[in-house]
């Protein structure tokens, strides 16, 4: 987590690229560059967040930042992306153990991503920009939707098969925001045994169930 | 709910009261009020609406707004109270018929104000605002949790029974944020009497079954 050295030069900083010494040691400073976006969109929103925010937060040029993933949209793509990365591997969970477990596994696996104070930041940063922005809606769409319910959905080789993994997720996603976002009470505090004792077969059931 | 009449006078317009003119037809004009707040808390998201903005949409002075409503907050309140009139009533829906029935028509009654484009606007409205600010959250909270929910758990009499309505709740909150929010096909097309039939024993199940 070493941040890259700003600049440079004693020429004024111009829009444009990066001079080399900002690029130097790229994917430190790319990884920077990463954690500060996720901060910045999850405490501002996708609207609000800009590549300057970001930049300063990173403690980098914003030419740097464009240099390195393009528009605001892209990298917001590329944090959430990287902040998806554990969840997009959920697909694993299915194929590891028997099918009539795969409704536990994926909501032990859903709450405990949320339950983990670093993943949940960046997955409130997606909800947040997500129902606020169509921009970030249409990314989300693409990630959730296509990689990882598609990928559960084509494992389960049903009829149905993505309304199923879409109408499980839905619990899942309904759990999330009423538990962390909103956090409606008793549901916030309720102990996490007791929600998957709740919660699993449903999810079990959206799955494979008639 | 008469509103007192504010005042008076002859005097150019300035920050305070209102003049008798604007507030002649006070029903009316509150209900407009009312009408662009909930316009502009949709559009804008809590955050960045404004009582100037809603004053400006409503072709009243602001200082009308706050004579009838008070600061941002309690206009937001009352938004979105008037919006979540018709969702105060579900629990109506708990009594009409049977007990084993409760499941399919809490699903039907949410699904279509959902579908509904006069209801989802304002419902909009809340979730975004809820999700991206924690005085929205406090009032979303109060709301649903403690009117709605707690209404419908107290005619349960079950153990867990705020619990089990929160649950319910949550498949229903997920699936509206799947597929009026976020739009995840194949959810967003999908039937809406294909969705009932997955979804009504689902929410049955969370509240009465074992």
């Amino acid at each position: 987590m070493t941040p890259g050295a700003p600049s440079e030069t004693s020429a004024p900083r111009r829009r444009g690229r990066p001079s080399r010494t900002q690029s130097e040691n790229g994917p430190a400073t790319r990884e920077e560059i990463l954690r500060a976006a996720r901060e910045e969109f999850s405490a501002r929103g996708y609207e609000k967040a800009s590549v300057r925010g970001i930049a300063k937060a990173a403690g980098v040029d914003p030419a740097l930042v464009h240099h390195y993933f393009g528009t605001k949209e892209q990298v917001f793509e590329a944090a959430i992306t990287v902040a998806f990365a554990p969840a997009l591997e959920a697909p694993a969970a299915i194929e590891d153990g028997p099918l009539e477990g795969v409704g536990e596994r994926l909501t032990r696996f859903v709450i405990g991503v949320w339950e983990n104070p670093a993943t949940r930041a960046p997955l409130l940063a997606i909800v947040r920009s997500a129902v606020n922005n169509e921009t970030a809606a249409s990314i989300f769409r693409r990630l959730v939707a296509t990689q990882l319910l598609g990928r559960i959905a084509r494992r389960l080789e049903l009829p149905d098969a993505e309304l199923r993994a879409e109408l499980a997720a839905a619990q899942l996603v309904g759990i999330a925001m009423l538990r962390y976002v909103i956090q409606v009470e008793p549901l916030a505090s309720a102990d996490v045994e007791q929600l998957v004792a709740r919660v699993a077969p449903v999810v079990q059931g959206h799955l494979t169930g008639p």
